[in-house]
C-alpha cells in the first residue's frame, strides 16, 4: 500500500527546497503518495491561525508530513501585523512548529550532523532534543506573578520591585525525562553510536540537575554497550566546535538542544545543510533546520541539500532505509564533487542546479 | 602608587598557568604588588568552604584579582566528597566563582573572542553574559514547590505527578538589564565595535523577549552610532561557527551567555587561549575560561595563552593600556610563528616554553 506523505512548504524558501528536492521520490520510485496543505504565515495574515483547521485534518490521515520552512515572528509583532479586520478578535500567535510538536506530542527533535563539505575531520553524531517542556513549557511571564513572589526574593529585585521584572519556569518532568532518555539510548543502538552524553548544567542548576541525573542514569543502565555521560552545556558547545568527532548522541532539553542543534548545524557547513525529524506519539514530521530566509526568496538561492537530507530522514522512517542511503550519498557526493555548490557553500550554482546534480546522481546508481 | 593584585591560583593548572604567566607583570616592569590567597576544592575538603574568610578580607585590600582555576562539581557529588568530619555541620557547596560574582556584585562578563591561531578569517568580538540573574538567579526545585502548583499545568505531569518533576526560574529584573547593556555599548563605544547584538529567544519566550527588547531599545537609543539589534540565541550559536566575523559585541543572559562565550572560546581555537574579566561594583577579577583539567596536572601540557591574556585583560583594567597591548601582541606573535605550540593546539611544546616564548617576545619588543 501507499505511504501518504503531507507536505507543507510554508513560507519563503520553503516551497522552494520543496520543489527542488521532491522530485527525488520519483527518482527512487517509491511508492509514496504526496498530499500538500497549507501552514505558516499566509495562513496568519489570512485568517488568523497559522495552522489551518483543513491542516490538522490531513494530519490525521498521514504516515509522516515534510515541512519546507516556517516564518516565526516575536507574539507582539506576529500580532500587530495582523490585518485590521482580525484584529481585537483575541487571535493569538503561536509558532506553528510548536503547535505540531506539542498537539501531536513528538517528544524528541532529532538533528544530525555530519561530515559533508570536506572541511575538517569526519565525523558523525545526532544531537536529541526534549521537544514538549523545559524552558519552551509555556510559562513566561511579564512581571513576576502573585503565586512567585513569596519565593522570589533576589537583590536584583530591590531597585524596581517584582513588576519590573520578568520570569520564565523551566520545567523537566520523570514523564519526560524518561521518554526522552530512552528515545535517545535506542536511537544510538539503531544507529550504531556507542557514546550518549546528556548536556546539562548541574553544577549550577543542582536540584533539577540532580533529579534529571537519576533518571538518565537509570536508563543508561539498560544499555550496558553504550558509554553514558552527562556534561556541562557550555563544554558540549566548546567541544562540538574543536572535536565534534568524540559524540555520538547528545540529549538535551528544549533550549539547550535548540542551541546545540544550530552548532552544530554550523559545524556541519551551515543551516544550508542541516535536516531535522520531530517523533513522539503522533504522525511524525521532518524538516530542515534553517528557517524561511524571506531576503532570499525568489532568487534561486537556497542549498535544497538540508531538505534532501530531511527527505532522507523520513524515508528511513517509513522503513526505506536503502533509499534513504541512497539520497544521502547522492547529496554527499554532490557536495563533494563541488562542481555545483550553491552560494552558501561558496559557490555559484542555483537551487536548481545544485538539485539537478543530486537527481542526477540518484539515476546514476 | 602600587596596584594590588590578589592572586587566586585555585585548583589544578590554575596554578600551572599562573606560574608560568605572571613573570610577564616583571617583564613589562610594572608597579605592580601581587598578593597571594586561596581558593577552590582544598579549601572545601579542608573547611567546608571553597572561599575561606582570609580571601574575602585580602579581596578587601586589593585593585583586582587573578584567579587560576577552579575545579567546580555538582553539589551532590561534592558534599558526599567532603571528610567524615566535616559531614553532617551543613556545609553548603556553592561554586566559587558563583560566590565571588554574587558576592562583589560583578554582573558584566566579558569573554572576548578573537583571531589568533591563523585559521579562518580575522575577526574580533566580546560575548558579554550577565553574572547575577537569569537561569543562575538561585532558584532551582526537585518538585514543583507547592505555592507555584497552581500556575503550572502541564500535560507531563500527568502521569507522576509535581513532586516527580523539576523546576528552575529563570529571573530577569529591569535593574539587572538595564545595567548589562549599558555596560554592553559603553564596551563597544571603548573597544570600538560599531554592533552590539542581544542574543535572546523572544519567538518563543515571548513575555520575557518584549520586557528585555523594550529595554534593550532604550539602552541603544542613547548610542546612535552603534547598530543593535536582537537575534535568536539558536542563530547566533549558529553564525559563532560559521561567520564570527560579523558580530562586534554579543551579550546575552547569564546561561545563554556561558554557552555563547565558551563556543566563542572554541571558534578562537579552544579553552587554551579564552580569557574572561568579571566587572561589577566590588573589585573586578579575570581568570581564563578553562577548568582546572585535573587530568593535566604536573604534566606541563596546559597552554598559559588564556591566562597571559587575562593578564593582558586585568592590566588595561587598571590602567596600563599600552602594556597590554604589548602583552596580547607577544602572545599573538608566539602563537602565529607556531615554533612552540602547546599540545591542544597540535604543538609539543611544554606549558613552561610556550611562556619563555611570550616572556622572550615581551623583552625583545
Ligand atoms: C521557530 C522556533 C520556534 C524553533 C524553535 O526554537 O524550536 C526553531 O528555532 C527550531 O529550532 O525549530
Ligand atoms: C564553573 C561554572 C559555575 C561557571 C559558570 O557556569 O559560570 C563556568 O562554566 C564559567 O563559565 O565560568
Amino acid at each position: 500500500m501507499n505511504k501518504k506523505v503531507l507536505v507543507l512548504p510554508g513560507d519563503g524558501i520553503g516551497k522552494e527546497v520543496c520543489d527542488a528536492a521532491l522530485p527525488a521520490l520519483e527518482a527512487l520510485d517509491l511508492p509514496i503518495e504526496l498530499i500538500y496543505g497549507e501552514i505558516g504565515w499566509e495562513c496568519w495574515m489570512r485568517d488568523g491561525d497559522p495552522v489551518p483547521a483543513a491542516t490538522w485534518q490531513r494530519i490525521e490521515q498521514v504516515d509522516a508530513i515534510l515541512l519546507g520552512a516556517i516564518t516565526s515572528k516575536p507574539k507582539k509583532q506576529a500580532e500587530a501585523e495582523l490585518p485590521p479586520a482580525l484584529q481585537g478578535q483575541n487571535h493569538r500567535y503561536v509558532s506553528p512548529v510548536i503547535q505540531l510538536r506539542q498537539r501531536l506530542g513528538l517528544f524528541a527533535n532529532v538533528r544530525p550532523s555530519f561530515y559533508l563539505t570536506g572541511n575538517g575531520k569526519p565525523y558523525r553524531m545526532s544531537v536529541i532534543r526534549e521537544n514538549t517542556e523545559g524552558l519552551y513549557a509555556g510559562y513566561d511571564y511579564r512581571g513576576i506573578p502573585e503565586a512567585i513572589r513569596p519565593l522570589v526574593k533576589h537583590p536584583n529585585l530591590e531597585r524596581y520591585g517584582a513588576d519590573e521584572a520578568s520570569c520564565t519556569l523551566r520545567l523537566q518532568t520523570r514523564f519526560g525525562l524518561e521518554r526522552l532518555f530512552g528515545f535517545a539510548f535506542e536511537h544510538a543502538v539503531q544507529h550504531g553510536f556507542d557514546r550518549v552524553t546528556f548536556a546539562d548544567k548541574p553544577n549550577v542548576m543542582r536540584e533539577s540537575g540532580d533529579f534529571a541525573q537519576e533518571i538518565f542514569e537509570a536508563v543508561a543502565a539498560r544499555y550496558p554497550g553504550i558509554r553514558a555521560d552527562i556534561q556541562n552545556v557550555d563544554a558540549v558547545a566548546l567541544w562540538l566546535v574543536t572535536r565534534p568527532e568524540q559524540f555520538g548522541v547528545i540529549v538535551a532539553e528544549n533550549m539547550f538542544g535548540d542551541i546545540l542543534s544550530d552548532l552544530a548545524g554550523g559545524v556541519m557547513g551551515g543551516l544550508g545543510l542541516a535536516p531535522s525529524a520531530n517523533y513522539g506519539e503522533g504522525v511524525a514530521y521532518f524538516e530542515p533546520v534553517h528557517g524561511s530566509a524571506p531576503g532570499m526568496v525568489g532568487k534561486d538561492k537556497a542549498n535544497p541539500a538540508a531538505m534532501f537530507l530531511s527527505i532522507a530522514m523520513l524515508l528511513e522512517h517509513l522503513g526505506f532505509a536503502r533509499e534513504a542511503a541512497r539520497l544521502q550519498d547522492a547529496v554527499r557526493n554532490a557536495i563533494r564533487s563541488g562542481a555545483h555548490l550553491t552560494y552558501d557553500l561558496g559557490g555559484s550554482a542555483g537551487t536548481r542546479r545544485f538539485a539537478d546534480e543530486v537527481l542526477a546522481l540518484l539515476h546514476g546508481q
